[in-house]
């Protein structure tokens, strides 16, 4: 993760508050091997203990932070409640939660530059924001692919699908791992001059298996469906409650609908899925472009 | 710490469920890199997580345990308690805590063969037992005396003191390092083979400094007594309360005993701790042999 650390501004020198687990984890390690890669010193502090810790901001004066966004927010605001000194804590990196504008704008308030990463357990860091913060540019250790949800087809440049990585690392190398996780290609490269592939932040969960009428349906189910019918595009099952049941709807794109193709689409369905719906031919392109190939609108509550 | 696992029977291939902490403290760090370094797998695990660390040890099946003796209780008790499977472990290497026989008899009936090691977050691993079981084997890469608290002095071996240490490690040097820890050397060398001095277990805490009449008195102040009387051995200053008041008594052992060096000693405790008190001078030898320079006898309750 060193490369991505070093984008966020942190050096040789600085010294890092670790508040990523160690503990029955890779987390805490990841940050810390990356951070000792590029010249910081590491305070293995783990998550918790939020008065310790204020003990050892205040002793130790870390220049960096790595951990989650909300953990970041719990130590500033304890510090400040407590009149501690954080202050000497000025970068961060920030990962494994979501970090929406508003608490962006509240640490950047609070004197903290944070960028976030965007790392799995089993291959570290994937890609990461740089000071151009336009999206995260994919890390020079991994090929990603971005890919339509229960298949290994890669979409076309832009559309939402499921981030699938490589890495050749010797020791432990990872052939087109699905992470689970959403994302897209964003075009062009970043302002800020590093050339490699940029996706856009974390778009959701990939796997939209879901339950109708009691039976499990699973994206792979859709896949299935479109292999077999490689006149329509882009595939979308509806969901919902009917009066006091469970309904589907599929929805395809094709150039050119006819009722016969409908009636082999439903047929189709029923026979992947053990399960009735309706059929939507629909223009191509017209689905919403987010990643989903099967969409629950039922209400959960 | 490598040496003292592999006392304890660790080997290469074992793998090593290491529950002391990796957060805000080195112990875990400690024991990771020992165990690595006899060519252990290290799971770091660190403490708590009960459930989740009988799921790790069903699925990784550790062989061996690290951690406070109290946690492998606890772990052992659990998987009892919820007939979960922690048989894989069959060694262990306790350090942290107390583990009096009672506590090494129950852990020994539940089939782990668990061996104390003595460590400190500035060194490592000071001692560790051996299969003989005859107190803790000093480590090779440390210089270990034991001397009277309050002072540099080395005790005669044999008699209880503080552990000091020395470890010329390149890059951390400790020289002459008072641990606050009591204990004593023991004559001969282990049956196990291994020929470095052996230390008796932990014998308490060698910090004595306590406060009488609101004024404190410290180990530091005896040595100096003592240093101005030369023609007495062992001191101990005894403190209680004599009806509603602190009281100290000052036991000098002596050869030589007379009235005259009980006044000079009388006017020294005055003179360095501002206090009064009794002096009783006692045959060479007579005072217990516990590292003790300053008993508080005073009920705390």
């Amino acid at each position: 993760s060193g490369r991505g650390l070093f984008a966020a501004g942190f050096r040789r020198g600085d010294i890092v508050l670790n508040t990523f687990s160690y503990h029955l984890t890779p987390g805490g390690f990841i940050l810390d091997s990356g951070a000792r890669a590029i010249g910081c010193v590491v305070i293995p502090a783990g998550p918790g203990n939020t008065e310790q810790q204020l003990e050892v901001i205040e002793h130790l004066r870390p220049t960096a932070y790595a951990g989650t966004p909300d953990f970041l927010k719990i130590l500033l605001d304890a510090a400040e409640q407590k009149g501690r000194n954080a202050g000497s804590i000025r970068k961060a990196v920030v990962s494994g939660a979501a970090f929406p504008p508003s608490l962006q704008a509240e640490i950047k308030r609070r004197g903290v530059d944070a960028y976030q990463i965007y790392a799995t357990a089993d291959l570290g860091c994937i890609a990461y924001e740089s000071p151009a913060r336009e999206g995260l540019i994919v890390n020079e250790d991994v090929l990603l692919e971005i890919v339509r949800p229960g298949t290994g087809e890669p979409v076309p440049d832009g559309e939402v699908g499921e981030i699938v990585v490589t890495s050749f690392d010797h020791d432990h190398p990872w052939i087109r791992l699905a992470l689970g996780d959403l994302s897209a290609i964003m075009p062009g490269t970043s302002p800020c001059g590093r050339t490699n592939v940029r996706i856009r932040g974390w778009l959701g969960r990939a796997d939209q298996t879901t339950k109708v009428k009691g039976m499990f349906v699973r994206p792979e189910q859709l896949a299935e469906i479109g292999k077999r019918h490689p006149e329509v595009g882009r595939l979308r099952l509806v969901v919902t409650r009917e009066g006091e049941a469970d309904a589907m709807a599929l929805l395809a794109e094709c150039a050119q609908p006819s009722d016969a193709l409908a009636q082999r689409l439903a047929e189709s369905l029923r026979a992947v899925t053990k399960l009735g719906g309706r059929v939507e031919l629909v223009a191509p392109s017209s689905l919403p472009n987010d990643g989903k190939v099967i969409e629950d609108r039922r209400a959960l509550t």
